[in-house]
């Protein structure tokens, strides 16, 4: 029987599981940028987003970051714990690339003295505007020593992904990861991490292989996206 | 004979002084606002201005707020120590209004839990963008220490102002400051404290009395400012 849906995202779709403290995530072809202006259809995308990110969050897991992910259950579906998502797009900036070349005038690629962690204020309408942690506490969103808890565990985890991803010759410029509560109040890693949500330059030519190439119109994603699953020796289904 | 002109702002002209480690501020009538977009000039706002801020950076001097106030020289201008102003505007909001009701679609009025302090980087071709403390740090414009001297100091200026404010029946609802370095790397509070630089409501009736008058078309800004003026018992000269 199939499981009542939740809620439908912009590249996933969530359904009820049978452990009322669990969902399961569907991963979808679809893509879109700039805040859903730019839209497609790609086929295989999915697929490969949940299997790079059962890679990474059991690598995650092993490193004693908490997260929601408990298993793949085929190849589009995960089983993750039901957590009430935190409203912040956390991202980190390891490189200049993206929205803050423009907002903030700097070069493609240009380092930064230590990793920038910024938090977006998940919110469409508003276009996910940047907001500080002042922001945070006094709307009610996180207290200090959550926002704190936060900021330590997504610096543990950029550790984990910079050296992850250089034993695969590629380069982590940035990434987007997403925070939930359980019902204790507990927080874990959400979400997913995967080429949609990071930004990955090949070490040695500085190729894009994630997911500026719909957003830039660079063509070959599903090619570049089976790279990175081909270097961690994930195997695949056919699609 | 005429010093000459260091700087031209949209509302200051800065010009040398005798001696080298000061300049000399001239108050211009000149109004602006959203990034220059909206121009006019209003007669008596340079002179309304520079009273009010000598006013209220003495007041903060007798509270241990380092300014780089000296003295008022005329109608018009003061006398400033020279100091290499830092490029963040230092915005406190004790209240929602203006920019931020827009970005976080908040209800013009509302409180906080506490007040917010905003930094924006100060570049007018990028729109004064909002950024963070990791922002900062990274691309080398304040190290921590600095930023936590500057937040430390902007919730004692808050304190102190909202208290003045309030003995004159009006609500300090936010206001935007600036500071800058000696050249032994000391931060001092710079630029001037004016009904340009605050919004301030009638406690009673929650009139505008600041450059909002002018943004939102309201009119009267100039018997506005006299108003605060008045309340405060500074004596101007004719305009």
């Amino acid at each position: 029987m199939d499981k009542e849906k939740i809620y439908e995202g912009k590249a996933k779709i969530l359904y009820n599981a049978n452990s009322p403290d669990q969902i399961i995530q569907y991963f979808k072809d679809d893509a879109t940028a700039f805040n859903n202006v730019k839209k497609d259809n790609i086929t295989g995308k999915g697929i490969l987003n949940n299997f790079i990110s059962e890679y990474l969050m059991n690598i995650l897991v092993k490193n004693n970051i908490n997260t929601h992910f408990i298993e793949r259950l085929d190849a589009r579906r995960q089983l993750v714990k039901r957590l009430s998502i935190i409203p912040l797009e956390v991202i980190v900036r390891n490189h200049a690339a993206g929205s803050i070349c423009k907002r903030l005038a700097l070069t493609e690629g240009q380092d930064f003295k230590h990793p920038i962690i910024e938090f977006c204020y998940k919110e469409d309408k508003l276009n996910d505007p940047i907001i500080n942690d002042d922001h945070i506490t006094a709307l009610g969103i996180l207290n200090s020593k959550e926002i704190e808890f936060i900021k330590q565990e997504t610096l543990k985890i950029n550790l984990i992904l910079i050296d992850e991803f250089k034993k695969i010759n590629i380069r982590l410029i940035d990434f987007k990861i997403e925070f939930g509560k359980d019902q204790e109040g507990n927080i874990f890693l959400a979400d997913e991490i995967s080429p949609d949500s990071c930004r990955l330059w090949d070490l040695d030519t500085n190729e894009k292989m994630d997911k500026d190439r719909f957003r830039l119109d660079l063509g070959s994603l599903v090619e570049y996206y089976s790279e990175i699953a081909n270097r961690f020796s994930i195997t695949l289904p056919n699609f």
